[in-house]
């Protein structure tokens, strides 16, 4: 089976990776002429609606999914008409839009912050008015990895924010104490068969994941995650791996926000669970039964950014799993990541240390900075 | 790092494979359009001895290995002249002749069957007044999957024998009787560092291996089996993975042959093992530290032959692990292989009937026709 990926980055990389033992060949679909993908499958380089390439793409493979949520929605739309094409348009229209996708959680009563549409100045006063400060304004379109944010601590700050964010469609959140933040993966097939990976537990810093360690053992918040997952699985009519990513807090689990394609947070699945998320969307998405998602021991994934660490030094570790996306380095960058496996949680978390003191510094995040 | 690879075949798929996450490139050159590792990497189609080709090669990576042992020796010691080449071509010399490999498991005092070599009709005669019957007649160089052997009954085949595999240099083994055949992995790091997978119980028929079970615990087998490989791998100053067969008798474990690559009988160390054959090999041609070999739980691996299972039935029993390596189907071929991992014996078990009852008969296996 051919399948095509609209985005040619890591995710797409590690997808045609998985697929390949099962007889699948992929062939990516990115506006860069030097996304990673290529070093692994066929790539045609084009914007994502250029039609032409979405035809050419479309003539050779069997079934297109992909590696990035921001793909024009009207391609997916284009696409579905003339093959298979899962997640279906519907997923990435509501991951796109922070609105649609707070009003989708509403609609399925999943509890998640309270927000405030603001498209005027005086719609970010009356909002504030409503969720108090401290508040998040957000872009509602485009934002990823932090970037489209604005921390509003104080009365003055609201000038500020609208300077930077103005003018485009905006959605104000009420600020969340949270304990912890964790995040589901799941998968439902094409004849609506589902799987639950265990929870991880994520620590992200200047907006990027860094770290996620699992299976994040809280068998209420698991059952809550899951229930959230059933309902956006259906009522999308899902095909292949969501991802949540959810708040821990006083009053339980809270949904943050949803990514309708595998998840940074899953690449600790590859060695970590039996099936691997890679594998799990590609059964979904060709209509192969899914594999067991369960974990095998504890993991934890380190993300590399802005710098690799050193090769020999991480192959020393045991347990160590590197992936390397053979990318340039770049601050803020996700270069590659590090699984850590391990049956000893002891041995584990003395292996997690001897790890951590690995990682470079990336020098774009700011907590590091400062 | 840039990897060469004389042979394209599903070993020189794997390996690529493991290779990707570690930031490796292949490279892989095969007399054969069609070897099925150029469906993953370049490949540089030309005889093993063409000189232009091997040139073009070295020019374009790091470190050269093989997927196949009998690549003309005299190749890779050209290719040693220019770059690194592991494994030693010392170790693919005494490989390729049965007589050598035979007298060096002498040399090394490793215990083997009895052999007698045989050039000549009279030497025939003598080596089987030396030996008895039965007895196994085998051609020296290029067998393999029990190709260039003839099984000698009684004295009125010693002509049919000769007739058949004559006019060759020949060897001839005393006929063993064995309860198993157990076969272990190591690996050697440039550094002289070593590692051992754990013994895997393998079944084999019609010359061909169908499957292997790991790990196979007997550690008084175990103990002799490394000090056999210990052995190999100092004398050969031996870089990579090498795999030695053998049988267990009732005087203990006699070696049969080693093949100086990754061997199939390791497949099942990619879900299996906390680090796959593969990657060991990878790293330790790499100049890396090698991965930790452990196993993690049980496995079985079955050999598609012939004909390849039907995959959704294989993906719905849960465990399966599935690899197939894109070759086109022919009797006796080797299409692909499925490895079932578990925690539990006895789930294992009842999964591994379900598993066995759905890979389809090799119509070239004649155990299975007669």
């Amino acid at each position: 089976m051919k399948i095509g990926i609209l985005g040619g980055g890591q995710l797409a990389q590690m997808l045609a990776l998985a697929g390949f033992p099962l007889g699948q060949r992929c062939v990516a679909l990115d506006p860069k002429a030097d996304a990673p993908a290529g070093q692994l499958v066929p790539l045609i380089v084009a914007d994502y609606d250029d039609r032409a390439a979405l035809d050419q793409l479309a003539a050779q493979v069997d079934v297109v999914t992909f590696d990035f949520e921001n793909v024009p929605v009207e391609s997916a739309r284009y696409l579905s008409t003339r093959l298979p094409c899962f997640p279906p348009h519907l997923a990435l229209e509501k991951s796109q839009d922070r609105l649609a996708e707070k009003s989708l959680f509403t609609d399925l009563d999943i509890p998640t912050a309270p927000y405030f549409p603001v498209d005027t100045r005086e719609d970010l006063t009356e909002g504030v008015a409503a969720l108090g400060l401290p508040a998040l304004l957000k872009t509602r379109r485009f934002g990823y990895d932090g970037k489209g944010q604005f921390l509003l601590r104080e009365a003055a700050d609201l000038d500020r924010a609208w300077t930077e964010l103005g003018g485009q469609a905006l959605l104000l959140e009420g600020f969340v104490q949270f304990e912890r933040e964790l995040s589901i993966i799941a998968v439902r097939g094409r004849d609506g068969q589902t799987a639950f990976y265990p929870l991880s537990e994520n620590q992200h810093s200047g907006g990027i994941l860094r770290v996620s360690r699992a299976p994040y053992r809280a068998p209420e918040l698991e059952t809550q995650a899951q229930s959230y997952m059933d309902r956006l699985l259906n009522v999308l009519d899902y095909v292949g791996v969501l991802a949540l990513e959810c708040f821990v807090c006083k009053d339980g689990l809270l949904a943050n926000e949803f990514a309708p394609r595998v998840h940074n947070s899953g690449h600790w699945t590859i060695e970590g669970a039996r099936t691997s998320q890679f594998e799990n969307h590609l059964r979904a998405i060709a209509g192969l039964p899914l594999g067991d998602p369960s974990a095998r021991g504890d993991s934890v994934m380190f993300n590399c950014i802005g710098k690799e660490p050193p090769l020999a030094q991480v192959a020393a570790v045991p347990g160590a799993h590197i992936h390397r996306y053979g990318k340039a380095a770049r601050p803020g960058r996700k270069l590659g990541h590090i699984t850590l496996t391990g049956q000893d949680p002891a041995e584990l978390r003395e292996r997690e240390a001897q790890l951590a003191a690995l990682i470079p510094t990336d020098s774009a995040d700011p907590s590091a900075i400062s």
